[in-house]
């Protein structure tokens, strides 16, 4: 017995990504936690395929061709190291583990030294697609060891979603260094969270604004799906708005409670744009908004009591549906340009080697944020791999320029309609602050030079100064 | 001999506490880490006064009264550490050790623990007012131990600031256990960074959206510090704008480089929101603001190719800065709102008593966000402990709907005319979103459970639903 590859945690994301191995020809070795869980799937959906099950984790190494591939399928955080821990004595150098969960790259980066200094290979890989994806090709994004990648190239590079207009290149590339593709899958699910939030912002902007029933907004999402926004998330908002509820007749969303939860990635992603003194405002928008939508009843209570303008879209419809378009793909190319600029700078703080038109080529497919717009994103940075904002390529300045218009008229109609637009106002407020020669940052450097003697520079010569600024009232100059 | 109290480390902020201490009568004991700059203290301004240097740590402690008081004054992070450690061996049972700087909240939870532990009492608290504060009375907020901050409470309101209408109160409260102290400082901090940007972007607004000269503008800060905005901030900002530069004759302002810095401070409160779940949008996009007005390079090549809007505000001139005063005071308002949401968030989270009423009170004196506005929020807390949102509070509520007309307008000409208000929006769409019975997180909700098979609550039953979606283009319905 000498398995290609063996794989722990037999949740959905797992059973999956092992079906898929299998399917290209790939022995795997299975165990889990819990002994159920295996038999279940052994007896189910693995049933007559070449998928070994252990029950102790020594049989589950044993089991495996050497040098050994071991995927972790489990929750991020503690179950990770605890696996990592009790496979260490079972292997030897050379030997690989692989955390394909969305760990926190800090930690993938500890793992990775960590078991670097033990002679074991380490990759921790994003695995974009969710269960569909994962059955039957998801977007993977491996960062680790070069040596290590190698290894386990073919198995990713055949399980992976294969995108091009050949439809055979995989959505699979190694990324860079120890934490490189978590970080790299991380932006990407808080640039998921931008486009899922700008796209709500739409819709509620045609439901309230417009008073447009729903199926005239489904019609207008398909429709969009045609042109320059075609995306999954387009796609199955189309699709989600087709939906009928059985218990009562209406539409689903029209049912469903509007208070959204998260699984933390967005919030890394913002947390990360912090650290690194990187703005990202529309991602981190888009995460409060999913905050601000769970005080469902402090909100219920507030509206009572806060009220605003009543009055709705006055002008033309058809032209206020091709602005909230434009509004979207401008908001969406601004919030695209954080999420890059962002990786742009954590590659030199982490020192990692990105592709960024690589990158963007493997979001085609398989992934949730997969477009086809990303072809356009592969191609600005292919043309200049130093780009150092996406609202700068010629594609997108041009886009960005023709939709301005619309994207101003959109958000100027959500705030004096009352409707927020939290992500298309804070995209348009980046859009006007990078493309500001001044900014109202001198007042700011006026005021800590006042009461903290932070100092600040000059436009006009280099140095640091400090003004012994005087009590207020009594005006004494002395620039130093 | 048996000081008082002792201070380690004499920067400005320490030289100027303990001199600050010894005007009120207490002996103070010395010690730097550097000899020299102790030395120069004692020959300065020292000079004569009951302050006792020591060069080396035994001395140092052997000289204090017992229990003994340590403040520490040096950097926050490993320094902090440091003495820490070189001071455990040489203290007794029921000794304090407080440390003074802007430490984050999480290293104060863990240092009083461990002290704890060993029998020792710990102070974190945050002192705000920069220099001049630390010398004539800084706003100070400590947190530990109850029976810690007896020992030290009489020297503490000695030295604070005092306000009040008889200007007798003073500016230091005991906040809650362990971290309970630098967070508040923290989010002061926080808040403190929304202010300026705010300030900031009114004055951006007059100067580039009205054409003002810089010395109407002058006129115009130092009239609203006559009114509802009175405060120090709006103090120091009129003030700044009086000052001329002597090299160029410019206002001292038009020479100053348009690139913010930090410490730190703003970008904790931002992550401790996310954190906890919280929304704190015009928190973020202060410090946002700052990180993009670092990027001038980037800025001015931008501007060369971003082109946008040349018009400017075409309303009548006195109109627009009455509407640009109401959105500066609405926008604080939803600012405080978000910190004092925030601190209500991270009082449960971490087990703090925190009575708001008192934390508002102690900002009116001393600190760099003191305003009279802070006695209002101080009524609003005491008439209701419990008001989960300050904009729900009738002062505040009355406030922002009489302002908000005008703080619509006023955004409305920011976005037309291409000038970012990044804090300014972002508080209306928090104030939009709070008072929105509905969101349109059913969207995100059934995107989640789409790809992610995330489930979805509903708004007429109980539980939790998930819908066996079809791939899109093959509609069946499946509600379970």
């Amino acid at each position: 017995m000498a398995n290609d590859i063996g794989l722990i945690g037999l949740a959905v994301m797992g059973q999956n990504l092992v079906l898929n191995m299998n399917d290209h020809g790939y022995s795997v070795s299975v165990f889990n936690r819990t002994r159920e869980r295996t038999e279940e799937f052994i007896a189910g959906d693995a049933a007559g395929r070449d998928i070994i099950p252990s029950y102790e984790l020594e049989d589950f190494v044993a089991s495996l061709a050497k040098p050994r591939k071991i995927m972790l399928m489990v929750k991020e955080g503690a179950p990770v190291d605890g696996f990592i821990d009790s496979l260490i004595p079972l292997l030897e150098p050379g030997d690989l583990i692989i955390d394909g969960g969305n760990s926190f790259f800090k930690d993938t980066i500890r793992r990775n030294k960590n078991l670097t200094e033990r002679g074991l290979l380490y990759i921790g890989t994003g695995v974009s697609g969710g269960e569909v994806g994962a059955r039957f090709g998801p977007a993977i994004m491996p960062g680790g060891q070069a040596e290590a990648y190698a290894l386990v190239e073919p198995i990713f590079t055949a399980i992976s979603a294969k995108a091009g207009s050949s439809g055979d290149v995989p959505c699979c590339t190694y990324i860079g260094a120890d934490g490189a593709g978590h970080y790299v899958k991380m932006v990407h699910n808080g640039i998921e969270y931008g486009d899922m939030e700008l796209i709500s912002e739409a819709y509620h902007l045609m439901r309230h604004g417009l008073d447009m029933p729903i199926d005239e907004i489904q019609k207008v999402f398909a429709q969009w799906n045609e042109g320059t926004l075609k995306s999954y998330l387009i796609e199955i908002t189309a699709d989600i708005l087709t939906q009928i509820d059985q218990r009562t007749g209406k539409h689903l969303v029209e049912v469903i409670l509007d208070s959204a939860g998260n699984k933390g990635t967005g919030k890394w992603t913002s947390q990360s744009a912090l650290d690194l003194g990187v703005p990202a405002p529309t991602i981190v928008e888009a995460v409060f908004a999913r905050y601000i939508s769970a005080f469902k009843s402090e909100r219920v209570n507030a509206s009572q009591q806060l009220t605003g303008p009543t009055a709705r879209f006055t002008s033309d419809k058809t032209a206020m549906i091709e602005a909230i378009r434009d509004a979207l793909y401008a908001s969406k190319i601004g919030s695209y340009a954080q999420g890059f600029a962002l990786m742009t700078h954590a590659a030199k703080e982490y020192g990692w080697d990105l592709n960024f038109g690589a990158i963007a080529r493997l979001w085609r497919g398989g992934c949730i944020i997969r477009a086809q717009f990303l072809d356009r994103i592969t191609e600005a940075f292919e043309a200049q791999p130093g780009l150092p904002n996406l609202m700068l390529a010629p594609y997108f300045k041009d886009a960005i320029l023709k939709a301005q218009d619309n994207w101003r008229k959109v958000v100027v109609a959500g705030v004096e309609s009352g409707i927020p637009t939290p992500a298309f106002s804070s995209a348009l407020a980046y859009f006007d602050s990078y493309r500001a020669e001044t900014l109202p940052a001198n007042i700011i450097q006026a005021q800590r030079d006042y009461f903290g003697a932070h100092t600040y520079k000059r436009l006009d010569i280099e140095g640091s100064y400090h003004v012994d600024w005087p009590e207020p009232g009594r005006p004494e100059i002395r620039t130093g």
